[in-house]
């Protein structure tokens, strides 16, 4: 990476030593056991040396870095992950998820975990409600499950959480109902259908040190509106996402980057008068609908997937 | 920064996204009212990222980066600061003093300032003893300061601080009491002379994530044995730094990264009987003698200061 900021060209000497002390750094991990962590240290060494060297970071900003991590830490606890949110801000937590779920034909893009899964959801029949009592407008959700090569995948596990109109999660309240969370299988068909919330937007966290950083950046805390998924089947690479609602303004600018044009969903809204897909009576109540169709990648042996996908 | 693990090549479509997501992070950085906080933001955006996508970080190894950076949050606190430990021991402390402190013809190089400096040492006479009860091996340290034209500098502002002869500081001790440091000024001729001790080696904390990161990866905790000098003269950059012992085992595995090839000193053994250079009777205990001779970097107008150093 070539410097990046304005300064005159360095003197020899002084590129020489600059030099040396990120290969004497590096070096010093040559004794690592474990080959891999041998490896991540040493690329972290490179990069971490190239921003300081690159952006000539002067001793008061490595200062106010400390400062900040500092502040990280100690506003992390069992039920606030501030590691996670900066992470997260960064895209880092979006890119490890890229880079652990590459490009596979037509398969659907993954997206950020976030913090909200619980692993005991209630599972509901196909055409069953999630709400559980959550808050919010009725969302009718539809949608097959296959393989990239088209074939449907029945008996495929789905599961699904989101925010309620206030936009918090179940576990963001005191109690323990599980709400606007469950999990569901696909017909022999791959077919999957279930109520529902319309998505709406919320912040992270913004109370703390990641919430400053935001807004000395200008930045907005918020997440563009979503519904969590997590799709798994036998012989396929396990799916975590979410669905966008198309039209939301805060697609461009969602904090954490999960946002991928392939998972953004038509939600058609309806009128009360509308009678909905399973003839279930929702009251004077208007309502949306929407279709997400899910394609998974097959499992491929680590060594093959990528002569595979060049063929 | 090319790839540096093996790794397939990747798909087209793979590359494209995850590039795009980088060049998204960076974009989100550009209403960033600060400039320079825009820099820095867009620059580690873009080095956090190349981390990610090089070494093909996967979701374990994520979750053990936020894991530890936890664990050293939550381990600082006044009295420990683990975030520094970690700059220190990843040579990130020394990169950021050596860009900052940028080679000037043969001005004496700097090194970490590290976090047993305290603000109101003693003051002592030129051949005073820096000891004030703390134990160890008594040394004559003895030198000069100039100007890098080789013009003495008269009334140089020297602070000295070491750690006793078990490896630690007065301040971590229980208790107030200040010693093995104190301040004093070069006579007329830029000379300067006292009594410390002889320096000896000692660990950095290690019971922490830092120390067992060290642990893993079969690196020593152990500092190279050394004397710490801050020195100050109007018109002057302020020079911090140590000297290290010639033939110190640990000068090649130094776990901070201080050493500089420059700043090792001879430390010469004497005998009891042989006579101190100040006529001092130090009873029957062998003594040491060091010369440190100090150039000064005259402080030159920021945009001057590489065109003067090319001429």
């Amino acid at each position: 990476m070539s410097n990046t900021i304005d300064h005159p060209p360095l003197h020899d000497e002084q590129t020489r030593r600059e030099q040396a002390l990120t290969e004497t750094v590096v070096a010093s991990f040559d004794g690592t056991p474990d080959a891999r962590l041998k490896q991540l240290m040493q690329s972290l060494t490179r990069h971490l040396h190239a921003f300081v060297r690159e952006l000539r970071l002067t001793e008061d900003e490595w200062n106010t870095a400390i400062g900040f991590l500092t502040d990280v830490g100690h506003i992390t606890d069992d039920r606030r992950q501030e590691f996670i949110l900066l992470s997260d801000v960064f895209g880092v937590s979006m890119q490890t998820v890229t880079v652990n779920n590459e490009a596979d034909a037509d398969a659907t893009e993954a997206t950020v975990f976030g913090p909200f899964f619980v692993e005991d959801s209630p599972s509901i029949e196909l055409g069953g409600d999630i709400a559980g009592g959550a808050s919010g407008q009725p969302c009718w959700v539809e949608g097959t499950v296959t393989s990239t090569d088209g074939t449907p995948i029945a008996g495929a596990h789905i599961e699904v959480w989101e925010a309620d109109e206030a936009g918090f999660y179940d576990v963001q309240y005191d109690g323990t109902e599980l709400a606007g969370r469950a999990n569901l299988t696909a017909d022999s068909a791959g077919c999957y259908f279930f109520w529902g919330l319309t998505p709406t937007p919320y912040p992270i966290p913004h109370d703390g040190p990641v919430g400053r950083m935001l807004a000395a950046t200008n930045r907005s805390p918020y997440r563009a509106s979503h519904l969590h998924f997590k799709v798994s089947a036998p012989g396929h690479r396990t799916l975590v996402t979410h669905i966008f609602v198309r039209g939301d303004e805060l697609l461009g600018s969602d904090s954490v980057f999960g946002v991928r044009e392939s998972l953004i969903a038509e939600f058609t809204e309806h009128s009360s008068a509308t009678p909905t897909p399973d003839g279930r009576a929702i009251g004077d109540r208007s309502w949306t609908s929407t279709r997400f169709d899910i394609v998974l990648a097959p499992t491929r042996a680590k060594t093959d997937s990528h002569s595979e996908r060049h063929r």
